[in-house]
């Protein structure tokens, strides 16, 4: 197990920041998977399984629909979805740490303050790290684990203004109530955004939100009952769900999910970058209709309608190119126009004239950066950022019906 | 691959069934995943991996709800959740075959007859298909594949009257929206019912339910969006979703899923008997808190409550045995009160005095009829109905924190 060890915590049952209880319990380190890497050829795991069972995708069908239903949206828990308290009144948010006026909020008062509704595409940051070779063995999403909701709530920046922030402060640590053990480490799930991120000095039309609502209506447990925060354009570990404690700090944070988990690395033993932005994907909208256990998809002969959708939290989306033979050759699909949501993903479609055999489909999404994807797969050991192209297997029959089941 | 054929239906193209149009394209052939089990020691693969992102499972702290809400009930969809019609008034359900006075009811229609409310558990019957040895290929259930909600909706057997059943029928034919390939035969997903069971004349407790309403909303995509059948106590193949018409037939239906898929089978070559009624189950709601890739389960010393939910679909559960040792003894739970909710699972509950160390929680339920749990899984080549016990591994750590994030 030792060989596929990330390493700054593997099974010591240790944290590595400042503040860390730095006992060592052997039963915890017993109860808790280390970080490693799968073997050439080996299949998913079990554990691989029940992470896919319980952390649910989007199916692909529904990349139709321009807001996700909840239930369709993709979800990542890292822990359990906290039990609700049987008085929801009774939930508080803290805001406290480098601030003059510590804050202490019931759902009733944030209600109170101006809302902001915004349309935001979420994406986890592991989507596509089964398909890495050799596969980091964490949860295995393949290309699926991406959203879209109408947000509504609070815009951050309005609470810290609310709560006067100290000038020595440079982080904001957000902690949700889901609570668990990972590496050896016991946590709140917690992460931290840069004070200018976190005030979206940096980009004034990007407001970081501490939310109440999806697609108007409460959160469901498991996107954050009764709050969380929403940070457009970043991947979503960024966007804290149960959030119950927001701190301002005066040393950037270096707790399990900042310093251990969520950095791009290529050896254990380096710092690596942090995972921050949403890079460019497209993804393609199976067409006519599917296998049950293959998902290999089965139009007939003739002019075949493509659709799909395309988003980067980098910059905006300029241009989806499509090819339907394995990416030898590529066209342009037509963009819907911009909607005024940037931090949503966009619509595109194209008209592909299938012809008798088997076809590969692949989209690929550039942005206003000059982002794209890649056409080989962006290794690191954590399994980040994986936005390399979609590939879709297409049958064209050659007959209008090849077989059918008895009416 | 022949080596794992479950037989009647193979890479042929070709259906079992009168009515076939029996024509082999071998490009849909190509598509089409035969049925096999895996190979001994053969990891998940990536097409079982696909179908665990896209079906979702019950996490199983959601176990906490009496009601499921709808993002965490388990759903399984065969081929695609069917687009919605731009005007969801378009929606038809025909009722016609052996009948004297066939109909055509929009949903209008629907809502002014009388409609009653059943709370039902469902479940998959492949639940537990991924812990058979050697596994049979199909979509990767571990134990979570569950859910109970309140539907609404008419009674099957006022449309019955409605329409007039000729006395020639035997069998009722659900045909589903959701259209796609599975073994080579094309299809709409569609199953019957014996006309007894249909007609609740085995049962007068049991209403098989045409369903517009979950949990007193509309029925959500993933759940038969706009009306589906809910038949209480049957595993849910059963209850077809986005459920277009209804037949009645004078010979006992042969399609697919009724005569190849959905029989346990031990040789690829027998008929076998068909998969009707959910075995008995219990579930562990997990306790304390998790390891985020284990799942294992950390609990302090002391006193700790165990709860959890059991359900079976051939009579009332009589009882729930827990056991913290592995199997080797066993302690009688407290069962809820009946609430006249017959078809739903029930609440359990035991306190566990933890001591430091590893334990193996496990849960057996029993029903009126006498069915129990096995200790060892009951195997068939299709890996249905394997209402094997729960093994949940659990760590009581000897300190009070092992370890701590920053904070």
């Amino acid at each position: 197990m030792n060989a596929g060890d990330t390493g700054r915590s593997g099974r010591t049952g240790r944290t590595d920041g400042p503040g860390s209880a730095g006992a060592t319990d052997p039963l915890l380190a017993e109860a808790s998977a280390p970080a490693r890497i799968a073997a050439p050829g080996e299949g998913f795991t079990e554990q691989e399984l029940a992470l896919a069972a319980r952390n649910h995708a989007l199916p692909l069908e529904a990349l139709r629909y321009d807001l996700t239903p909840p239930g369709l949206h993709y979800v990542l828990t890292h822990y359990d979805i906290p039990p609700a308290d049987p008085d929801p009144a009774a939930w508080r948010l803290t805001v406290g740490g480098r601030v003059r006026t510590p804050l202490t909020l019931d759902l009733a008062a944030l209600r109170t303050l101006p809302a902001v509704t915004v349309r935001v595409t979420l994406e986890c940051a592991g989507n596509g790290r089964a398909r890495l070779e050799p596969r980091p063995i964490s949860q295995p999403w393949l290309t699926e684990a991406v959203g879209t909701a109408d947000w509504t709530g609070v815009p951050l920046r309005a609470l810290l203004a609310e709560a006067d922030v100290r000038e020595d402060a440079v982080e904001v640590v957000f902690t949700g109530a889901d609570h668990g053990v990972e590496r050896g480490v016991e946590q709140d799930y917690r992460r931290s955004l840069p004070l200018p991120v976190a005030l979206d000095a940096l980009d004034e039309e990007r407001p970081v939100l501490v939310a109440y609502a999806m697609n108007g209506g409460p959160l469901p447990p498991q996107h954050g009952h009764p709050l969380r925060l929403v940070v457009p354009g970043w991947y979503g570990m960024a966007s804290v769900k149960w959030l119950r404690d927001i701190a301002l700090t005066d040393i950037p944070f270096d707790g399990f999910q900042q310093a251990v988990a969520y950095r791009v690395r290529q050896r254990p033993d380096e710092t690596g970058e942090p995972v921050e932005r949403i890079l460019p994907r497209a993804l393609v909208l199976p067409p006519g209709f599917p296998d049950f256990m293959s998902r290999t998809r089965v139009v007939r002969p003739g002019p075949v309608p493509l659709e799909g959708r395309a988003w980067s939290g980098c910059a905006p989306v300029t241009g989806v190119e499509v090819s339907t033979d394995g990416g030898r050759s590529w066209r342009e699909a037509e963009l819907s126009a911009p909607d005024g949501h940037r931090w949503a993903w966009r619509h595109w479609r194209l008209t592909w004239t299938a012809t008798p055999g088997l076809h590969q489909l692949t989209a690929r999404a550039t942005d206003a950066a000059g982002n794209t994807q890649p056409l080989d797969p962006p290794w690191n050991r954590g399994g980040f950022a994986n936005n390399l192209v979609q590939q879709v297997p297409v049958v064209c029959t050659a007959a209008e019906h090849a077989s059918a089941d008895p009416v």
